[in-house]
């Protein structure tokens, strides 16, 4: 069908710019940044005309799927995002890129003098914008459920709050007893240097053997890690070194392998529509948590990779495998998100989403913000953070104007539980796992997840995978057999 | 003007589409070939279209540049562009570019079995389009001045004819004696390793000393060198490394830093204008070749370097500076052109030259063109190359239609002499040279010759640059003073 033609002609233009904007965090010579940017804005644009041209509406309204299911799928996503995308007017569009490109500069700035007042004038732009879109894009509960179906289509706000409030009583006393019991273990690993050259071979062999494909793929370096899709067969990771700890490279790598894999697992003939595409960033962040947690932080999974760790890095000959894997699973309570453990990171999840909900809903003002942050923040932790640098200003989205992109982490924790419980169900998948085999699991997620690109929403892709929708049973009952 | 904001939209398409063309030498999974294809080939339609759309030839006409004579010369060579392009129809654009990719694979087969009736068909394709854009695009003397326009505008076939027969006899001779004179010189430095960390660190140190910026490029590493322009400040250079052979990375480096400074001394703010803009092939060699064998392969260089390579070499420790110069002034008599050495190289190029001008003119049948080389390469090199694959299949050019290219590599040579005698006419550049400090002869190739981008045409910018218009004087001195 044409629209198909066209919404492949899309991913053309959007992968080009995947290609550009990667160079742009790896290989960018510093002076080079100004026109990178003009080179970026310019895909963009042509990405946006196309989109939202006349004759991609004709084609989409013209289309006649038949009885193809697949192409009934890809239709229906197709006409839900021109939808969405056709709310918004042009001018919208162009007073969020402009405020977004002035509240960054302002909050970097803001958290470095830990000053919210510096940022408080722009977040109060931004979160009008994220109401005016919630307004155009309408909801059926409150404004937050607009802003999140663009990143979680087909939940509710009050879905995840049900869910949130659900986890957090158990999540409180896991938390608590795991920071508490990590008090006697080891802080840090034998002293370094790691050398770099060693972790990045560590790290290649690693990746391949749970199924991360080079011939399709590739690891470079950044400081923030990443996984950007350049092409059908083009999936880039990115990670960080340490030459105090290994494990921070290694747990970078797994963490975007786990992105990498579900693209290089999505339907590569159908590159550019919904069925080649992830379905969320729930669903995305299920792939990545499970390599990185369930996987990665396993006794077998290091039963395997913790003997050839000690031939690479001779100075953890005496370091047992039980105080490493104590290192690993080490909790503490600290203020940064990024920053934080398996044990307590969706505290911080839970606390961000209360907050842009209040502020979605008028409940909340800006300028109060940085005193709920701290009560909130007392409440789930216990103490105050020292000041709003690494307070309510810590985090970079709400600079961008991402409200309602945070819970997505804990959706993806959720999943990770559920499906890494639903495909040990199965006898052969659990054995092998637990000879740290991941091929039969990697095989399970292709076909129950990867296989099934965006045709599903992802409460119905969780269904369908593991017989139920999300719900927080498989990840309480593996953060307290990990933690209690 | 309109026109040139057209120009310079032009440049972000060509631009991006050398990101990815960069990234497609250097970084690319080998699965992501065919996509990476598909991405460039969108990325140049839109480029051609934009370049041959009635919008851009209205603006074209309707531009009045005013007194302003970069005005002038920007608009001047806008119009030669487009009229030049507007004269091939776009079926035979079409009909080149299959006979290119099917030739390409037809060359690379017959190569590799030495078979040139496996190419001939492909390239008596080739040199029928050949023809036929000659006669589009029309000439004076004779069809190869209408292809060498592409490459060096403003000379013709004659004026290089004349400049390479005059130089033809003493190219002889000086190869001659510098052949005879190598037998006696070390064909190879001490035996490696030389670490390829190591040389990396020595290549960009001497690149930066020579000026070549960091902060707008790069270098990273392919099978075959170059250097492309991604943005106005952003220029990459690769090399390859021979770990038993630590010049062979460097000279790559050198001559490709040559190319390098060239772009980033073109004046960034007219990037995608003719006056922002490299102005021939001609002279992008000469920049390459300056920096590689004046440069490079002078005593002054390695009165400062060597000191330093032996630092970083222990095993040079032994081999004395004379020695190693030798070493890099080693020639023989190769049947292939891109292992010819300075003494030999531009006999190679006599020799295409010649055949190719056969070509187009009709005196030489595809069929003859084994007999031919082999006949020339006597002529010129006193013995017959050991079959076709190092003979007449040896270079990927005709494959790629690329007829009437070969000379720019020798007058790239002619003008690399030229402008090196040119600038150290002024003392200050001589004595700085000769104490290896390149920062007074960079600002005179900045100011003779980066800054005029392509507003002059080659032979007008040597003569403005030098008094006089490329001529072989110094080219042969050179030689003859190196290898005499």
């Amino acid at each position: 069908m044409p629209i198909f033609e066209k919404a492949r002609e899309l991913a053309l233009i959007r992968s080009s710019a995947e290609v550009i904007g990667w160079d742009q965090e790896t290989y960018l010579p510093p002076a080079a940044q100004e026109y990178r940017a003009a080179q970026l804005a310019w895909l963009s644009s042509r990405a946006h005309e196309l989109a939202t041209s006349d004759a991609w509406k004709a084609d989409l309204e013209a289309a006649n799927p038949g009885s193809d299911p697949k192409n009934n799928a890809n239709l229906r996503e197709l006409r839900r995002e021109f939808k969405r995308a056709s709310k918004l007017p042009v001018d919208l569009i162009a007073r969020e890129s402009t405020a977004t490109s002035l509240a960054k500069h302002a909050w970097a700035d803001a958290r470095q003098r830990s000053n919210f007042p510096i940022f408080a004038p722009h977040f109060e732009t931004l979160l009008g914008i994220a109401r005016e879109k919630a307004a155009l894009w309408g909801y059926t509960g409150e404004p937050y459920d607009a802003l999140l179906e663009g990143y979680e289509r087909g939940t509710s706000t009050a879905a995840v709050a049900a869910l949130f409030d659900a986890m957090k009583p158990a999540l409180r006393e896991t938390a608590a007893n795991a920071v508490e019991k990590s008090a006697s273990r080891p802080a840090s690993l034998p002293p370094g240097p790691y050398p770099i050259k060693a972790q990045q071979r560590l790290n290649a062999q690693i990746a391949e053997s749970i199924g991360f494909d080079f011939q399709a793929g590739r690891i470079d370096t950044t400081t923030h890690p990443f996984c950007s899709t350049l092409g059908p067969h083009d999936v880039r990771l990115t990670t960080r070194y340490d030459e105090a700890d290994f494990t921070s490279s290694l747990f970078g790598v797994l963490h975007e392998a786990g992105h990498g894999m579900y693209e290089q697992g999505l339907p590569a003939s159908d590159f550019g529509l919904p069925s080649g595409s992830a379905v969320s960033l729930g669903i995305h962040e299920s792939q990545s948590r499970l390599w990185e947690n369930h996987v990665g932080r396993s006794r077998a999974f290091w039963q395997r990779w913790y003997p050839i760790c000690r031939e690479i890095f001779p100075q953890l000959a005496d370091f047992p495998i039980d105080a490493f894997l104590d290192f690993l699973w080490r909790a503490e309570f600290s203020p940064v998100r990024v920053e934080a453990d398996e044990a307590t990171y969706d505290l911080h999840i839970i606390l961000r989403f209360g907050l842009e909900r209040r502020l979605l809903n008028g409940d909340l003002s800006v300028a109060d913000v940085p005193a709920a942050w701290n009560e909130s923040f007392r409440d789930l932790f216990g103490f105050t953070p020292k000041n709003d640098a690494v307070g309510c200003l810590q985090d970079i989205h709400w600079s961008m104007g991402g409200l309602g992109y945070f819970p997505t982490y804990t959706l993806g924790n959720i999943n990770s539980a559920q499906l890494f419980a639903a495909a040990r169900k199965d006898l052969a998948i659990a054995t092998a796992c637990d000879a740290a085999d991941y091929a039969p699991l990697l095989s399970w997620l292709r076909k129950n997840v990867h296989a099934h690109g965006a045709t599903l929403d992802p409460a119905d892709l969780m269904e369908h995978a593991t017989g139920k929708v999300p719900a927080t049973g498989d990840y309480l009952a593996h953060l307290q057999s990990r933690y209690l």
